[in-house]
């Protein structure tokens, strides 16, 4: 008997998608008048920017031509597109050597294989409410998952919990599904607890485009000791609306060592195994993003949905309703006012304001009592669901 | 201490491609005015049809349109090309539901990925000599790898033994590197074998499209009863000239049931959970692949391939040089005259014709004695190295 692995039988089915569908069809068949104002799409709207098209324009002829065209690329990522990543970094003052860059498809493409270079059934922290796959990746892997609550009291970005002990742990900051993010003392902390206990942190720094404090660290390497002790995984996805065209890069840096084994060298293999590397295109794509022009346009679209976290914050604020993220996040997670379970909220968002987001609940029980609305929706249906929430309990 | 996977530790180096670069780099010191005949390359060297380069243009010109932007793809594959990819199956009477199709990154992305929905520790059959990464990425598993050699007596396409069991049997046809095909009787008594052992057959099948003889299938599925014991895994990469572009598809059928658990749901759910979909663009230039017009110039490049094949087996079959692939395949496996090594036929034929392929011994110790070589390389080099293999050997 061919043994597969039984620990996919341990998944469990999320209904929360399902459920938001069923809901909004009956709605829209009760009131075949009515139009949705859909807050709870975690997709992109805007399209590619200028200097992303010529480029991807520029490889697809570069392909065309026998002269210019390009097989194989280097499994780890082009030199051209490691170079342009790691001056990115440099910007911000995080010295990077190439070849602890690595090009990816995406970062959920990466935070699940990256389980590959660990043993199974490791003990992995995964802080709560988290971003469903960290934790189905983990059960795959047949792995034990300490869940470690994150809370209004701490901003939903908690400190490291010194009676804990774990080989790896999730960090995402800015945060999915909380839009909170972890000041620079508190990844201090973080960075100060995976040396103590030997654990590796994955650092998930997907939204970082989205932070405009200056305070807070875009990079878990903006902290002192974290290349000896923490992976980064970022993408394209959000920052330069990459979510259908697909790119993005992982960090492991040469100090990353353990039981004597270079992470960075089991990586390399993993990915010269496991993948025949990113397609040409779509690097070429993704190193306009780092052109200064590039940088120029993928903010001019960040700054409108940053308009759209605007007016749905201060359609808030008005009604004193608490929350976080926004601000530096493309999410906004608020408390249900008057004490209503996520699902309350959701279905009386939908009946009164015609808006659809994400019940809290979804993402793990300590989301309850929470919603998530996301800033990817048009300006104009966002405004207007601001206006609506602010007209139902400003 | 954070647990890394140890199995890392097992993998061998392989020096087979630096060893060649450093006899090539060290002859070209010695004779600075020769130019080397590289037929050891696996990479395609003619640009992307051009119905795929305008399926790309157009593909790029829909992601810069708020009104034709894609965002997230369906991470199983864009149902537009699995309704392409099985429409050619349905070609050669392999009837698949779009559901058992899934788009991939390419086939070596798939070959490894796929022991996740397996067992860690499970028996892998591997029939020697073999592609190195089913060996790495089954050492990375931990898995127990059985070896069944292949040789000149079986054409290296050995018949099943009985006396084997394993969970995952993986065959390569037409095979790299030999170059070796599968004929339907050898198939059908591997499918017996995999139904007798209720073993799974990963089979391979990214050369398919360099199949000329009518009688070779070019998918297991075409083998009845298939479907209940056989992924199948293929790419675009030789079919399309895709190496750089990247795209693939992995067939795990509907039937596929094991312990109770159906790998089609299993693969469903590891493509959700660790990756977030295939570039729309790609997806766009692989749908051009499968109709008539990319067909029509796909084979048009093959056939440019394929006169490279009949060149090197003309001059061969002039020496009296045994030799299989090459007709059905783009490798040419062949035997070294005279009872010389691997490494001796490759120095000779450096030094004598300053041609430069690959040892067999690189790919298993069964393939010593015998040598690959390919016919990616131009079509001028490539005549001119059969001439001189003639000259000095017809």
């Amino acid at each position: 008997m061919s043994r597969v692995n039984l620990h996919y039988l341990e998944l469990k089915d999320s209904y929360l998608f399902r459920t938001i569908d069923r809901k909004t069809t009956e709605y829209l068949q009760e009131h075949p008048g009515q139009r949705l104002l859909r807050l709870g799409i975690g997709d992109v709207t805007l399209p590619l920017a200028p200097v992303v098209i010529e480029a991807l324009h520029e490889a697809v002829r570069d392909q065309a031509d026998k002269a210019s065209f390009h097989g194989y690329m280097p499994e780890v990522g082009a030199p051209f597109l490691r170079k342009a990543i790691a001056g990115y970094y440099a910007k911000r003052g995080v010295q990077l050597q190439e070849q602890e860059v690595f090009v990816s498809s995406g970062a959920s493409d990466d935070l699940g294989d990256l389980l590959d270079i660990f043993q199974r059934g490791i003990d992995t922290l995964l802080i709560e409410p988290a971003y469903p796959a960290y934790r189905d990746a983990n059960v795959m892997a047949g792995n034990n998952i300490i869940s470690l609550d994150s809370s209004e009291r701490d901003g939903f970005a908690p400190w490291p919990d010194a009676s804990i002990s774990a080989d790896v742990v999730y960090l995402c900051s800015p945060n999915n599904p909380t839009g909170a993010v972890y000041s620079r003392d508190k990844l201090a902390a973080w960075v100060a607890w995976a040396r103590e206990k030997d654990a590796i942190i994955i650092f998930d720094a997907a939204y970082e485009a989205f932070i405009q404090d200056d305070a807070i660290p875009h990079s878990i390497y903006e902290i002192e000791g974290a290349k000896s002790c923490a992976i980064e995984v970022c993408s394209l996805s959000k920052t330069a609306g990459f979510t259908g065209t697909r790119c993005g890069y992982t960090i492991v840096p040469l100090e990353l060592v353990r039981n004597g084994a270079s992470l960075n060298a089991m990586w390399v293999r993993n990915r010269c195994t496991k993948t025949n590397g990113i397609s040409y295109i779509l690097q070429r794509g993704a190193e306009a993003v780092f052109t200064d022009e590039g940088q120029k346009q993928v903010h001019e679209a960040i700054a409108l949905y940053k308009a759209n976290a605007g007016a749905i914050m201060e359609a808030l604020d008005a009604c004193g309703i608490w929350y976080c993220g926004g601000r530096n996040a493309p999410y906004i997670w608020l408390k249900a006012p008057g004490g209503m379970s996520s699902w309350e909220l959701f279905d009386t968002l939908l009946e009164r304001c015609q808006v659809v987001g994400t019940p809290g609940s979804g993402f793990g029980d300590c989301g309850e009592g929470f919603f998530r609305l996301t800033i990817f929706g048009s300006p104009a249906d966002t405004r207007e669901a601001a206006a609506r929430i602010k007209a139902l309990w400003g």
